[in-house]
């Protein structure tokens, strides 16, 4: 049984790798002696062992001179070839440079070396020298050596590509999807995705071992909840009965407090599909928390020092409590309720200077019930701006006026800072676009009015202000939480008689919520966002592995695909096909 | 601004509060002071801190004697009143004695905790006292105290449920389901999920922070694979197009070594439409894993540093390496590729000694070519039982065997036993069931050849062994893993020539392999069974909050449900009702 024996061979090698990596309690002497790995053990510098169980020695962007003389074995990607002499190794952590052996007795090796493509993977062992003197490269952290080879594997020869692996070249998007799996390659984008990983575990410290946290993973094939239009269904195999993908576990979470979990979260996927909208995606990912016990000022608390605990150090520290601003305020001083607080260039009532002016439509502005003259103030810029009592208006001119500023050169938002802050008492109920005399959630029905307010809730609801808060970040809405309804009569009254819905879609909540609920909160950040602003990208798809294009398409494997009639029987539906005119059939 | 100020007051204590529950560094002297919760800190106990943020001062679980005199306040459930004079008060971790004050002068505390139905949600608030001599309950950890209350806020009344939550009373599979939040508040689905949220935080802590492992979210909405039977489909906005909800991220993740990410995982939930099965989920969580340049040996012992790692500590420790067997062995020995290893009772081939018996039908079987007898020895059963050269049959029937005697007072398999074993050198393709002439892979499509059967694909490839593992827990496969093709010529020989199989519709992955793909494999865990095996759970049911029906119904919110027409128009699908014959319209 030879390939028994050689592979039990490779399992105790193996063992001892991963076994190394982290345990301090069973090393024996003849393991310890065990030098390549010993090196790296985790207890010895406190960062992953990226070499356990691998073919490597070394990863290509570690060695220095300290490691003159080592033999050394790297496995990666052919950066490039230069002159027939140097190969430029690549592997997830960085660069090494490898000199080709010219003598003859290696001629072999050499026109291995020499034929490879850009991007071809191989595995080289050699011994490491100091590059001579003069061609050491600065700007390359292993620029003082190079590794003279001895040996090579090549485990792929790459066909011609279609860009080449470098930050400088500029792909357009559709191709970048195409090819993902070779944009992926870049440095950016794996310091991406790389820094999502550790933000998020970082996240998951604080909420497990922290704070005890119960990480609880809750379905994504659930029901289609009332007016849920955004919801894309899945039929299943019982005629007429579908599914839905939900856009938020919000229903499952507090269900899990009434379960008594007491603190649930979750890194939940969730769905939306709202066709085509730049910059947004048919699924994303939300940090979802919810506690038990715990009031609004709790839930922000958690909130800063989860952001805190996981902010990245490269970032430098945040610092805490996040500013705080109401609703009333941010729409009065910045038009929006999301106010980029980088810069100031607030909104300014000038109503009372300008009563007596002689400007007939000012006058007749302010003259008007309720009449006023708001100005910006946009220091430097020349420009002074007056129009009606429409705030919102403003607050987009607030931010295209910082916009052409900085576009001409002058420095108003500095781009490495991170401004939270925390936008409360939002109203409970807003009018609904369409039919203003009916009032909606400005949120979700689930909110529970501000302990002041909740009598208005029998008598003038769109007077109640709601125990919602946002958490916005330079200008973009990245969290938003609330203190919910727990009393079962005042979910139903909200449900029924403000916002006229069919309570018996929700009636497994509102049973949930008579059968001992305790009072309850959370929130939801969106991750997506979260991470593309901490590293500075332009749009969501440059932190998530395998985007979606704007339209919902998967252009590399090209999802959505064309499904046979015959495999849509067993779901019991057929497709409607539009005719010439544009009719369903 | 009466709101703001008293709101941010409140957050000053909050935060306060999240602070101290993890930063030594910045405490000042003031908070220093702050009692309550400095008990709590987790640099004192390296426990989570389950206080923080919460209206509670103390668990329901956590007081002792040291606490007589402090007073606390405690929130939770009514588990039921006593006498008039006791509430026993619940939360997640555990239950405290509330001893209801009969002074008179207490008359409206008491008349309000009497008026409590069971499983009412309260905060109480009262002093620690020991319990009169002979009262104490020794089986209960706060059975020496008891809380004399003081004051109480009753947060919920509860109706009358339609089981009470306590664990000796059995109630329908159906009924939980449709109840899940009531169900969930007992101590053993309590346990399930907060062990099963524990597992997979050391798991993570071992993958991301001792081996480097990055984790990476891939897409559920994806393109529907070839021979996609069980994948649900999701209707696009494109007429005639679709998603797919994968059973794996098994494309991405080996995309994903070609990105060069090197070492990925994930929890990752997958999707399976399999009618209905018994103790299967249609979603269901695997920790799927990826590495490159790594042999079979490698990721073996990675996974068995991660259970060594992950291991809850009251099951006690766990023996690495496991067991190994080959494919042969395990059908030789057990009849099944997934022994149950906890007990003997192996098959024995006994045909050299009956090959001079006179029993005719054993005599007709030897002479036969291939032919053999074979005979399972059943210790302490008195049943000696020969049968054909049909190893599976035997193999279900020691399985069979040892429930029997297990079902007979026999002590045949530790309880509390845990085997692990892992199952090598798969064929790679098996005959089709229902088309013999034909291969189809053992696996799946991406598995490379044993290295020294790799010229067999191209000759005979029915003999070819994969580099496919299995690891096998107490009779049940918990995982399976492989070595993948990283060659895209080898891979579409595989697809086009033994398979038979469209290679266009895998055009992505052949090209990616075309590019630069290292070496590279991985396994993927069922977690779902994992931890019901680790609970011992008799289903997976147990381990999953919201769990479907077999029939893959959710039983609390009834869904799948019925969708209108109109809401189906803009994924351009109808429904096809089937008519009373039993035919599509």
């Amino acid at each position: 049984m030879a390939t028994k024996s050689r592979f039990l061979l490779q399992r105790a090698v193996s063992g001892l790798r991963a076994h190394a990596a982290w345990s301090t309690s069973t090393l024996s002497p003849g393991r310890r002696l065990w030098r390549p790995q010993l090196r790296h053990v985790s207890w010895l510098r406190e960062l992953p062992d990226v070499l356990s169980l691998s073919l490597r020695s070394h990863t290509c962007g570690e060695l220095r001179s300290h490691h003159l003389g080592d033999k050394v074995t790297l496995c990666g990607w052919v950066q490039y070839l230069r002159q027939d002499l140097f190969i430029i190794l690549r592997d997830f952590s960085g660069l090494t440079q490898i000199l080709i052996p010219q003598e003859e007795s290696a001629r072999h090796l050499k026109a291995a070396l020499c034929d490879l493509t850009a991007e071809s993977v191989i595995k080289v062992t050699g011994t490491v020298r100091r590059r001579p003197v003069g061609q050491e490269n600065k700007g390359m952290p292993t620029g003082e050596i190079e590794v003279l080879a001895e040996d090579v594997e090549v485990f792929n020869v790459c066909r011609q590509l279609p860009f080449e692996i470098k930050d400088f070249i500029r792909k357009s998007e559709s191709l970048r999807m195409q090819y993902r799996y070779l944009d992926l390659r870049s440095s950016q984008m794996q310091k991406n995705l790389r820094l999502r990983s550790k933000l998020v575990m970082k996240m998951r410290e604080y909420l497990c071992n922290v704070h005890g946290f119960v990480d609880v993973e809750t379905p994504t094939l659930f029901k289609r909840t009332p007016g849920g239009a955004k919801e894309f269904v899945v039929p299943s195999r019982e005629p007429g009965r579908f599914y839905s993908l939900p856009q938020s576990p919000q229903q499952f979470k507090q269900l899990l407090m009434v379960a008594g979990i007491d603190r649930y979260f979750q890194i939940a996927r969730c769905y939306r599909d709202e066709g085509s909208k730049p910059d947004r995606q048919p699924e994303f990912t939300q940090v979802d928390m919810e506690m038990s016990f715990v009031d609004q000022a709790g839930i922000m608390s958690l909130v800063e020092g989860l952001l805190q605990y996981a902010w990245p150090a490269e970032n430098g520290s945040l610092k805490v409590p996040f500013q705080t601003m109401t609703y009333e305020e941010a729409m009065r001083d910045y038009g929006v309720d999301k106010p980029d607080t980088r810069f100031s260039m607030k909104l300014v009532d000038i109503s009372e200077v300008l009563l007596s002016s002689e400007i007939e439509f000012l006058q007749s502005a302010v003259s008007q019930p309720g009449g006023s003259i708001q100005a910006l103030n946009v220091p430097r810029g020349a420009v002074r701006k007056e129009t009606f009592p429409v705030r919102p208006l403003l607050g987009s001119l607030r931010l295209q006026c910082a916009q052409l500023l900085e576009s001409c050169g002058i420095s108003l938002r500095n781009p490495s800072a991170f401004h939270f802050l925390w936008v409360v008492d939002f109203p409970l109920f807003l009018p609904k676009e369409d039919e203003p005399g009916q009032l909606e959630s400005a949120h979700h029905p689930f909110t529970a009015p501000l302990p002041e307010d909740k009598q208005l809730l029998y008598t003038e609801p769109h007077k109640v202000r709601g125990q919602h808060f946002d958490l916005i970040l330079n200008g973009c809405e990245i969290g938003g939480g609330s203190i919910r309804i727990h009393k079962a009569s005042e979910q139903l009254h909200v449900l029924k008689n403000i916002l006229k819905e069919d309570p018996s879609l929700l009636s497994h909540l509102l049973e949930a919520l008579d059968s001992g609920a305790p009072p309850h909160g959370g929130i939801a950040l969106g991750l997506d966002r979260l991470v593309s602003i901490i590293v500075r990208a332009s749009s969501i798809r440059d932190v998530i592995a395998f985007p979606k294009s704007f339209r919902g398409h998967d252009l590399m494997s090209r999802a959505p695909d064309l499904v046979s009639d015959e495999e849509l029987k067993s779901y019991h539906i057929s497709v409607r096909w539009p005719t010439e005119e544009g009719e369903m059939k």
